[in-house]
């Protein structure tokens, strides 16, 4: 990268790609202030802002320095510009305390693509569009032109939106092999949507923006995590097989684990999310919200553990960082003040559907340390818990509580999920449990990278639409790889049930064929076990279910191979086509498929009621896993009935023989 | 009113109460720089706005003047005050072109009440909200939480919101008795929302601002209409009884005529909207905008007007300022060079509905002209029409057209609405047959007051709903009453059926008991006239509308003076309870009543399947018309079966014995 300097003017450029420029006509950062409107229901957020003022800013004095460039804005800011090889970085140093917002133009162009911003469900290729970064609930529906988005608005604010992610972060990948990232955890909105600039709408001035290129995506990617730090590998025993997903207490969850074994379900895990206690609300079943396991529900739960562990069988547990109010975790945090408050000096408590809960305030660090070790040590770990699901971390509310941090809450909101990640990977990597035990986050923010061992990518609808069903969560995979995630799964089958939408057979299996093709295979009861469909009542489903975990696990090799690259290099698991590929531009924009590593591309069925799917292919001479008919580039139709998810291989590929004894065992 | 200028501040009172106010930390005025979007489909409109700059605009120069101030803001803005008493106006020299952001903030207080800003139908009282301002479609449903208006939304982007109207305007009244009045036809957005201030939004610099204060409501509007104009007088014909809406041709539409005059009921007028054809669309049926009598459908239509004026009764029929391409008119307008142009010359068509039409140019003074002369006079007037819904002047599109005035359509289309309304007035007075013919809008703007004879609150939906059904026709009468529009009526069950929303015999006979006591009765048909509740269907119906229409004539002498009044001095003939009564806070923000006049109030039943409605009444010895009870000041629960909604008169009232007699022969 270079910089070019006058006295009145400056430009980076990568190569011949200017990256940002300034001169007097041509402004780069405008700065204001604004007055915000947040409103937050069960963690659906309405914002809006009241802009006071927005202005460009004119450099008053350009300097070029030994590193780079120092530029004055009046008494407004202060820019330096340190340049180091491929990598520069943007300081500032705010003069007017009044300015709460910021905005900062990045040069582009109508053919750029544009990837990341954390995981993003709707839109892999964000150009053309605006996406604020906000972690909430990801919206049921997410699609205003359909009824369960329009009853989710109005029944409770829930419906949801394109952007609507759990994980944000003001990080984008741009297609010409660079990156800018924005050091803040601040309501950011990142616009795409104008063709000569990308602009980044920031409610602070940030620390700073790191800009870096690289010759290739792979290599962009290593650099990317070089900074932010890497997923750990996942330990071996996800590679077994299944972790099914069954509650109910010992009898019903045990048992449905034994059936699925004697149903030759290859079988990792049985994850019970209601380990401790359930409790029944309009939603559906919702759990209690006490992590600790329920003696009446799951008696003698460590012992039950431990013979699970002689059968090489792992088991997974959940917890969230927020505590009921009627649970007796509650009451010691009470006693211990880990509690946020409002200004008031009580409790702040957050209402997550039917019952209130509090938070623990993750920025005291006596709150921290009491819930790492006395809940999620005591608790999970010590009685040989190998996994959870760390869920939430997007609810802290903004309008009048009070943190540890003394910051305000519309900073610590998106700084939340991390710091939620942090409190899990210090509990399991002081217990000496890293690279044994997973736990899978759906929110997330800068830091998950490192933080976070596995993500998993929040709660579909229980169905195959656009905005919120079985293809978004491709979309989720390939946005968080390039937001330094490369570990990702989802809930087989979808999680959320809601007016009339029912979960199908066919969804359950569509999900199944294309999880086993992920690092991760887990199902999920959904939110309305009882009327939804069960992968364990129905014969015909688990003997597919079986022979997909056999696949799942045939293809262990590639998958450890993978999930070790990304935790050295973070190259994600799940890749855009254009990581390996650039020969066609729709390289570049395809959301509905995946490369699993170099050599693996796989074209999930994400339509109801079909039994092919049309398929772009890259050249380089794929062979179809299921038929081991060689396809050549471009669009095709392919044969892709239930079980026989697209998948293709390269010819050769040093997994070619691993390949065709899955042919020769599952082919067609 | 008073100014108090220092070398770095000014401030406008009207006694203790502060108009506006500026000094070095509180800025007055904000400019800056928009870039608009603007998608039109068929009349609805998405507006947003990509803010590049907004800054406050600090004074460099305040200089008292003669007459009041001039104040400089550096390189941008001068602005030049003049106060004449009551009368302060504020205009603008723009300095800095490239300018196209205005904010000005007028000083106000969370209990401040705000009305007007052109014909509202959602809310009255505007303060707490926003309200942009621009002639459109008003919506179906109006109302986010509604199945229809997302229906609405989804098949056409109509679904609406609280703040959409064919007639909006840029001038509010404050309950502190001043108005203020921006002299723009720029899209604007007023914005109540804030407690310290409203800030007005223009995307122009304004021509100017008058602001101007009086010591009663009577004579603020008195003041403010002399300034708009007035509607002129309605002409005697009107008081005969009810016009009614009927279609078909000649047979079925005098045939529906004649059975009405049998039942007893009293007739005005025979309004035939489709005497130019008509034309069937999926929305239901529609007109053949070829604005001259259609031969085979009302063949001898001028003869059959003839008949029926010797009969005492007058015809209607319709136009509206487009020419369907596939009509003689548009042939005959396309070699005048009549039709407004695409920037490559062609004639614009803007999509209505399934057909395409041509926009009068009316800022081209041939065009008009031609209209004036070549289409109303010859076709309507000259054959001895009564008058005519003067419909549509809501969809001059933004995107690609130009126009005779050179202005851009962004300017022109909110003036729109006052071209076409002068239009028709000017055919009429120049045929000398103002106070004879009556003609009725929707749309509006600057200039309704003086260039329209009679508004119409536009296309409710056939129900009772909060936001598109009777109740809005209340607040569209008093709104557009404080904006200078005093002589408002409606469809008579309203217009709009959509989605299985269906007109029922209540909802017609409720708006049928509200519309006796107001200045006009016509019915409507509505846009699906077969399969929706006709009174000339239902002998019991036209039974009860009989005994309305009488109770209607029996109060001419009533509305002809506050039509007077109206036409003298802008005292709208329904009108706020604040405009005698300031006895309660009530009196302000009171919607779903009117009163008629000083003497009469009257509380519209505007609810489905009650007998009786909650009445607020202020301290007046109020006389309840139908059982002569008298009742006290406040809340009363008051019985009101169908046909009988709850009107009310002042014991005192000169009216008095008018009103006994209407209850000796029409009371319970």
């Amino acid at each position: 990268m270079k910089l070019n300097i006058t006295s009145n003017s400056f430009s980076l450029k990568n190569g011949e790609r200017e990256i940002l420029s300034y001169n007097a006509d041509k402004p780069l950062i405008y700065i204001g202030k604004g007055q915000e409107d947040v409103l937050m229901y069960r963690g659906n957020f309405k914002i809006s802002d009241y802009l006071i003022e927005r202005k460009p800013l004119v450099a008053t004095l350009i300097k070029e320095t030994a590193e780079g460039l120092e530029a004055e804005f009046g008494k407004y800011l202060k820019l330096n510009i340190v340049l180091e090889g491929d990598l520069c970085t943007l300081s500032f140093n705010k003069l007017d305390s009044s300015v709460n917002r910021f905005w900062i133009r990045m040069s582009s162009y109508k053919e750029e693509h544009v990837y990341g911003c954390g995981e993003q469900m709707s839109y892999f290729d964000l150009k053309g569009r605006h996406f604020p970064l906000w972690t909430s609930e990801p919206g049921v529906g997410r699609d205003k032109t359909t009824y369960i988005t329009w009853k989710g608005d109005v029944d409770g604010m829930s419906g949801g939106d394109y952007y609507n992610t759990n994980f944000p972060q003001p990080t984008y990948v741009s297609s010409d092999k660079f990156y800018v990232h924005v050091q803040t955890t601040a309501y950011a909105d990142f616009d795409f949507r104008n063709d000569e600039f990308n602009e980044l709408q920031i409610w602070d001035v940030p620390e700073y923006i790191r800009i870096e290129a690289a010759d290739s995506f792979v290599d962009l990617l290593e650099k990317e995590t070089a900074f932010f730090g890497r997923q750990p590998e996942l330990p071996d025993w996800v590679y077994n097989g299944l972790i099914i997903g069954a509650q109910g207490g010992n009898e019903r969850s045990f048992g449905i684990l034994d059936k699925s074994i004697e149903k030759g379900i290859k079988v990792a895990g049985l994850w019970c999310q209601d380990w401790c206690g359930k409790r029944v609300t309009s939603f559906g079943k919702r759990l209690q919200w006490d992590w600790h396991y329920h003696e009446e529900m799951y008696p003698n739960l460590p012992d039950k553990i431990k013979v699970l562990h002689e059968k090489g069988i792992k088991y997974l547990g959940y917890i969230n960082p927020y505590l009921v109010k009627d649970g007796k975790l509650f009451e010691e945090g009470l006693k211990k003040d880990v509690f946020a408050k409002k200004s008031d000096g009580s409790v702040y408590l957050v209402d997550f559907g039917e019952f209130d809960c509090g938070v623990i305030d993750l920025t005291k660090p006596e709150a921290y340390e009491w819930f790492k070790d006395e809940v999620i040590k005591k608790y999970s770990i010590d009685i040989g818990i190998d996994g959870w699901m760390a869920d939430f971390g997007e609810y802290l509310p903004t309008d009048d509580i009070i943190l540890s941090s003394g910051k305000p809450a519309m900073i610590e909101h998106n700084h939340w999920p991390a710091l939620w990640a942090k409190c899990n990977y210090d509990a399991v990597s002081e217990s000496g449990k890293l690279g044994e035990v997973v736990y899978f986050m759906r929110a997330g923010g800068i830091g998950s990278q490192k933080y976070c061992t596995l993500l998993w990518a929040g709660d579909q609808s229980v169905d195959f639409t656009r905005h919120d069903g079985l293809c978004t969560v491709i979309c989720a995979a390939l946005s968080s790889g390039m937001s330094g995630c490369g570990l990702n799964h989802s809930d087989i089958g979808g999680y959320t049930s809601l007016y009339d939408n029912l979960r199908t057979k066919e969804v359950f299996l569509r999900w199944a064929e294309m999880a086993a093709f992920t690092p991760v295979m887990r199902t999920h009861e959904g939110n309305r076990p009882d009327t939804n469909f069960q992968f364990y009542d129905d014969e015909d489903c688990m003997n597919q279910l079986a022979r997909l975990t056999e696949i799942y696990v045939a293809i262990t090799p590639l998958l450890k191979e993978l999930v070790k690259e990304n935790s050295i290099k973070g190259t994600p698991v799940q890749r855009p086509i254009f990581m390996h590929y650039n020969t066609d531009p729709r390289c570049f924009t395809e959301q509905f498929e995946y490369l699993l590593g170099e050599d693996v591309l796989v074209a999930p069925v994400y339509e109801a009621n079909v039994s092919d799917r049309k398929v772009f292919l890259p050249d380089d001479g794929f062979i179809h896993l299921w038929t081991g008919k060689e396809f050549s580039k471009g669009e095709s139709l392919v044969e892709a009935k239930l079980g026989y998810t697209p998948v293709f291989y390269k010819k050769n590929s040093k997994y070619a023989e691993l390949f065709e004894s899955i042919r020769y065992n599952y082919g067609v």
